[in-house]
């Protein structure tokens, strides 16, 4: 499949990095993709410079974010929660159009310190910001339960674990359940309409003090039923 | 041990019939003993009157919520979260400092239908609210993530599950682990201070999603690490 991923941090760079990996056409979309490119710095979260990434996944091209979704049949918004209303609209309405967004962010706001509170829950979420703004886009919410590199290698847990997804449109559900059957997760359950995204946005906080209690970012929950 | 828990619906009863099972002297708090023990009628939850289950289990002795307290070492907060603060006044400051409170209510808010949004979240907790309006109270937030069956009876469940403790008191903690283990549970993670109990009462909404996605509420997460 040809797939835009949105975001050059290590959400997207994971991402892209397993689609690829798998056999798919896969672009990065980005801001400037000179600027990008031209970044020779560690970047805040300890990632390598996105331009030794890059040589390192010469099948990946780098776009802006609007080529990257024009050339796509499906989208992965990997941007931060504060940027992807945005960026989604740089990537433009028309490019986006009837595709499937797998929408992977999380609102996190980080304006009153760590660990971060959410900007929007419980009544409304980000998921269903993105659905509301976009609504010929087919938007699914999943993975954003979880590390980056278990939503792309599940299997290095030592039991198989749960990931869910949450959108309106039945079809785009069964594509990105498939994709991640691909990646390597066994467990996934579809919890309804995009309004269920508000329960896997909502359990963000619980992550971040398991991750404090454990120390590590290397776990998943497991529904166990 | 002796041990009160204020409340009569599912989670009450639930809680109390396992620690008089496993040796405990238990009683159960209520607003008014004679009303509670007059009711004849199934309740809203589907659960049998009171009188009935009273009747099932000699061993519970039903006070006021201050008799309750009063008799006991340990406390365990089963209202349901709205009427949290008002109960533990009603039992009463001085019959609750320097113990161990067990809190497993959550902040559900059933005025906007279903499911329920949460009437404190994000930048407070009910457990934090608790812990504050009783300084002298060692309150831990726990087992308000699951079923009342599962709570008591984690073993019913395919394979073992996870549950967590919040506290500020660490000798409240070992002593609420203690009494978890004693149920069943044998994974309990500890997530630190009363303030983490913002993670375990935002996992709600998920659980809530989870139960409308599965069909049942016999369910329960496993931090696979």
């Amino acid at each position: 499949m040809r797939i835009a991923v949105l975001g050059t941090g290590t959400v997207g760079r994971t991402i892209a990095a397993r689609l690829s990996e798998l056999g798919h056409e896969v672009t990065v979309g980005t801001r400037d993709p000179q600027t990008t490119l031209a970044r020779s710095e560690v970047d805040q979260m300890g990632n390598q410079p996105f331009s030794a990434w890059a040589s390192a996944h010469p099948d990946v091209a780098v776009l802006s974010f609007a080529d990257a979704a024009l050339g796509a049949e499906l989208v992965v918004n990997a941007t931060n929660g504060a940027a992807a209303l945005e960026v989604l609209s740089q990537a433009g309405e028309e490019n986006l159009a009837g595709k499937v967004l797998i929408d992977i962010s999380n609102p996190l706001d980080f304006s009153h310190g760590m660990p971060p509170t959410l900007f929007v829950k419980d009544t409304d979420s980000l998921g269903e910001q993105l659905q509301r703004r976009f609504p010929n886009v087919r938007v699914v919410k999943t993975l954003n339960t979880l590390n980056a590199n278990l939503m792309a290698h599940p299997a290095s847990l030592p039991e198989p674990t749960t990931v869910f997804v949450s959108g309106d449109n039945p079809d785009a559900k069964t594509i990105v359940t498939s994709l991640l059957h691909s990646f390597g997760h066994t467990d996934v359950i579809d919890l309804g309409g995009i309004e269920t995204a508000r329960g896997t946005e909502m359990w963000l906080p619980l992550w971040l003090r398991l991750m404090g209690a454990l120390g590590t970012a290397a776990f998943n929950l497991r529904i166990v039923r």
